[in-house]
């Protein structure tokens, strides 16, 4: 059986679920092993918060290492820093936009050193025009396309004309290069940044941080040598995407879904009391939602919002009331599913229910 | 464009986005469509509430004719009930397992009018010892599985025996059948009950409910004529779902994802601030993840937890700043995501925001 041993059978007896269980050891294991590669590569990292959403892990993470955090959201910083108490650092990897939104943003940045994102003379014009005022400028980093497709700037070029516009904006500073690369993206984010930054630097602008990020390739970004941070997120918890692309086991996973079986209606079909609504739809391109420890002929093949349906290739062998562990996959879309998770490890002396913070911190 | 009037702009305006907005014209208007239906057909209607969570909105399906409402969790069932004016009758369709849930459930049973349902022997066993010293005996009702292969038990024999084994255990009364049929299952869903309902009231066992439920094909409800109650969900919000089965046109939408527009990195992308942690990653069997109101050209073709992005056979003549509004693919698992809803119409003076109580109910 892969289940693992730190959640002891009297603390899952306990336990009402569906629930999201995490392992400290397991999430302080996975913290060690990034933040060793990272500091034999002289890359800093600065995790993404998307995954756990919990302070004491974002401290857990500073405390091995990391120089600060990432989040998406104001609200997200808002709530993890209001919740730390070593977050000193917070970059926001988002274009911020909005009246209250850039009010909220002057206030975060009388709490903490923050920076934030920006692909687009609109939106550096928008910052410009909220913080031209305030006794400190903020840091802007330019977002770049690097293949992902979503937001950034496309070219090398592009990126130098907006570091120099950010450059000249009163209430601002150029913070350097951001990018969210595609999976096994090294060679397409060097190309780019060697470019960009020479580019940029030519104008006389300073380059001081090239950030990139993301669990998937996190063993590969020294292969950029260019990037002087990185930003993983799911890689504290893992995942079954995680594990399916090879980059862990199954032992490394820290965040499991404790289910109980509700109904056994077919030899080889079982129910649980964790659906869409714990799981999430999340595919990550793999077949079936989660993977059930210790019982590799189980596929959980539907969801709905209450329900998961397993099915197994012979008689399932699961009977009413029986509990089980799952790893979900995809971690961060789990966390922000339910309003506290519950931990073990790291010295604790029993299982503790803890608040997701951040949870649905989406403004 | 479709874009319904009763948010004004100013109310638009002042939304901190991405928010989920709620217009109670349109949902009373389609809680009065479906209720007048099942009233031409002497159908009782119990709203499953997994769609609104909102205790306000289950007091004007009450009061538009519903004899209840509908829930899946004991927890759900809790906060709906203690945020009611009107809720006095409650089914939970969801097989209980566990002490701590049992216990709950004892509680509930001594606030509302209740009932479960069971699709095995060790579900009424575990009501049944929970409920024999009870002083009011647990209304109990079979689980069918006409099609949806979910939970349910699986021939009209099972559920005679299921229904005799209830009839006869301490603490219980049998309340009749229940299912959740596969969309347009009504044939199925007669041929069940009709067979079931003769072979229980054979042994001399009243079945004085028959319950089905499902928007999709709440319109052909009375074609089970067996059935003497519907438990609809969506049909008060609907959603894309609803409107590409045909069931409802874009005006009949009553929920929809506000979302601002963060980038516009080429002439036929843009990137919105709405991603899987609202619009979540549910498809229901479409392609894409929801419509954008008055922009058929629009695919919303990728979403990340944060981002959104927004796919146009043309320019997509968006602005950072932008406004849209998106009817999501389920609206179910929307309202799951947000802590509160922004409200307009039913006499509101303005756009309120109301919490959603019943979220993140998963146990």
């Amino acid at each position: 059986m892969e289940v693992l041993v730190t959640f002891s059978p009297a603390d899952i007896a306990e336990i009402q679920t569906p629930a999201v269980l995490i392992d400290l050891d397991v999430a302080a294991a996975n913290i060690r092993r990034f933040q060793e590669y990272a500091e034999s590569h002289a890359l800093n990292v600065r995790p993404h918060i998307k995954t756990h959403k919990l302070p004491a892990i974002a401290d857990l993470q500073i405390a091995a290492g990391a120089i600060g955090i990432t989040c998406q959201k104001v609200s997200e910083a808002e709530a993890m820093v209001s919740g730390s108490r070593s977050i000193a650092d917070v970059l926001i990897t988002y274009n911020i936009v909005g009246a209250e939104k850039l009010q909220r943003l002057k206030a975060l940045a009388t709490r903490v050193k923050l920076s934030v994102v920006a692909d687009s003379v609109a939106i550096v014009d928008g910052l410009s025009a909220a913080f031209r005022e305030e006794p400190q400028p903020l840091t802007v980093l330019v977002e770049c396309d690097t293949g992902a497709n979503r937001c950034g700037v496309l070219t090398p070029d592009a990126a130098t004309s907006l570091a120099a516009h950010i450059h000249k904006m009163p209430g601002l500073v150029f913070g350097g290069l951001m990018t969210y690369p595609p999976a096994g993206g090294e060679a397409a984010v060097e190309a780019f940044m060697r470019v960009a930054k020479a580019n940029i630097e030519a104008l006389g602008i300073e380059v001081p941080v090239i950030t990139s990020g993301g669990s998937p390739s996190m063993m590969h970004a020294a292969e950029a040598p260019t990037t002087t941070e990185y930003r993983p997120g799911t890689y504290v918890y893992n995942d079954r995407s995680l594990v399916s692309r090879g980059a862990c086991g199954w032992e490394d996973c820290a965040l499991t879904v404790l289910a109980t079986v509700v109904s056994v209606p077919a030899e080889n079909r079982a129910i649980i009391d964790a659906g869409s609504k714990v799981l999430t739809s999340d595919l990550l391109g793999l077949t079936g939602y989660g993977h059930v420890l210790g019982r590799d002929d189980i596929a959980i093949d539907q969801l709905s919002e209450e329900h998961g349906r397993l099915i197994s290739s012979g008689p399932i062998g699961l009977s009413v009331g029986d509990k089980i562990r799952i790893v979900p996959n995809h971690a961060c879309v789990v966390t922000n599913m339910v309003d506290a998770v519950s931990v073990v490890g790291n010295g604790l002396l029993r299982t503790e229910a803890w608040p997701v913070t951040a949870r649905g911190m989406v403004v």
